[in-house]
């Protein structure tokens, strides 16, 4: 169980591959981002992305799970206020498989809060090629280990 | 059909209302960011959230939706580059209903695509009772309506 003062910075946390498949593409856009270069092969051939591209809210939530899988889920997280940026570099194509990072930027104890401290993320996620297809920097609130001792 | 030139600064979108219920949360968090403040509404009230509360990517995906459905489906969109910030101010309850806007903050032709604009939007949801809950700078790219007198 990893808590706040387990996130130093420099350390990185590896993801786990995940393949993108068209099914799941065109679920995720039919509820949420019913374009047509995320809904139709043809329609994305046609568009500026080349192909069936998953939209970048998929990507994100994708790398949301990939986040848990890898570290968060095994951890004291309190929930995020925000990101502070998403780049959506390059499309993310039917059959495309993700993988990728977070590296921790740094961290520090919240001052209106004692019990939690606030971690900074640079989060890549890359495609099969090596290309980085998505950067963000996110914050997230962890509790503290030793809630006691520091209060 | 709205195109790049509809998009002139200070017009603003507003969203039909959506209402957000516990299984689309729980349906939601188990595929994309399962943790317990999103699947239990017992961990939830635990949680400084204070009770079974949306992940901010389901918040942010359907966010995304109401964009769709106020102005963008119906629109010469190619998608977008990125989001420049996205706070989540406030916890997403079960049972809240959400909606909100876009603003158009500015607008800019490509000069490498010159078939193509830019348009810069601030991104408001809210719910029931008013408050901000999510709120949200992007750029999304738009053909232009009259490609042939612009090149």
């Amino acid at each position: 169980m990893l808590y706040f003062e387990d996130f130093t910075p420099g350390r990185r946390f590896d993801y786990q591959p995940v393949a993108v498949q068209a099914p799941d593409i065109i679920a995720f856009a039919s509820e949420f981002d019913p374009q047509p270069m995320h809904l139709d092969e043809e329609a994305g051939k046609r568009s500026i992305l080349g192909g069936l591209s998953a939209s970048g809210w998929h990507t994100s939530a994708i790398g949301m799970r990939m986040m848990i899988d890898a570290f968060l889920g095994n951890s004291s997280s309190q929930g995020s206020p925000g990101i502070d940026f998403m780049d959506w570099k390059k499309p993310v194509l039917a059959g495309d498989v993700l993988t990728g990072f977070s590296l921790v930027l740094g961290a520090r104890q919240s001052k209106s809060k004692p019990s939690v401290g606030i971690v900074k993320f640079r989060n890549e996620i890359n495609n099969q090629t090596g290309e980085a297809i998505a950067v963000s920097e996110c914050s997230v609130l962890f509790r503290l280990r030793d809630r006691g001792l520091r209060l």
